[in-house]
């Protein structure tokens, strides 16, 4: 496309590398960008701005936060013994936002994958393993996804942490709330008979 | 959503407030941008700022432009005998991306719509007639979208431009190509019909 302007080629070809976003899309939010009053504009570039140069990771937990120690590490309310194990700071964000989670967590920053060269060594375990040295961890959560490579990790780090003298636990896996039998996948189905808990009110 | 970080709040509500873009897609832009060098959005607040701070809009056509007349205007490739009067400037880049027409182009900047309290006096349609009186444009193309306020918007055009001694015309309309004839629209077929052509091979 001829945008007859060099400044909003910038702009464009800056939005246009997100993903998700075209082109004709990164064209539209700069025309929409270029309505709002120069403030808004600077804003958003600002916030960009400190967001790179002033994020960093949590020395504890590896989660995103502003500063040292992340604003979940940090809460004294939060419990201090129970530690969930995710790959993302985008599954950390799920759990907190159902609200129903109130111990830490731990981010490995990913999965093993051979295929795309993720060993052990590229993700955060040594550090779970130095937390867990601490003695206040009595029990480490797994909530990893459940495909082969999420499986494998969560084998390997369960192996680690087994030396140590803390519970072990997983996520629960069955037919999701709202979900019909006929739907449900063979796997979680089968899983879910299987793994049959007392009935109780919900 | 509960980022735990300021910084990412920020982020995530500014690329939120963009069109089309909800907090979940914001939070997936934001990380990406985090997984990128520092560079990458040093970059994108970079092309914001500078966009917003630099563009301006063409003197002669009400064009976005980084100079005070824009590149069409300044081109002396282009027939300054031929305005073609659109409405926005997405109009006129999507004119443009055809690579057929080598004329010049007037923005509007809108349309007239008593319902959003747009009249004739907010639209660029005093500096046209300025442009048609130096009496270098022989012809002006109206390419305005055919709905009603578009119509009206030409139609008050016209009168006005009728008083000065140039052609007026308006983009052909009819069934697209590659479109078939069942899935048209009735007006469209109507007037494909009544405004019919003389058989070319195309």
């Amino acid at each position: 496309m001829n945008y007859s302007s060099k400044l909003i080629e910038n702009a464009v070809e800056a939005f246009a590398s997100l993903p998700g976003i075209g082109r004709k899309t990164a064209l539209r939010l700069v025309l929409h960008l270029l309505k709002q009053d120069t403030q808004t504009t600077l804003q958003f570039a600002a916030a960009l701005t400190t967001l790179r140069e002033g994020i960093r990771e949590c020395r504890s937990c590896h989660n995103l936060s502003d500063h040292e120690i992340c604003s979940i590490c940090a809460d004294p309310r939060r419990d201090r013994a129970l530690v969930c194990v995710v790959e993302t700071i985008r599954d950390l964000l799920a759990i907190e936002d159902t609200g129903q989670y109130k111990g830490q967590y731990h981010v490995l920053g990913g999965i093993i994958s051979p295929i795309e060269g993720v060993g052990p060594g590229d993700l955060n375990m040594e550090s779970l393993l130095q937390r867990i040295e601490t003695g206040e961890i009595k029990e480490v959560i797994m909530a990893i996804s459940p495909t082969i490579e999420g499986e494998t990790t969560s084998y390997y780090l369960s192996k680690k942490l087994r030396e140590s003298n803390i519970q072990i636990s997983a996520i629960a896996r069955g037919v999701s709330f709202g979900g019909e039998l006929e739907y449900a996948d063979e796997l979680t189905l089968a899983r879910s008979i299987l793994a049959r808990v007392p009935y109780t009110q919900q």
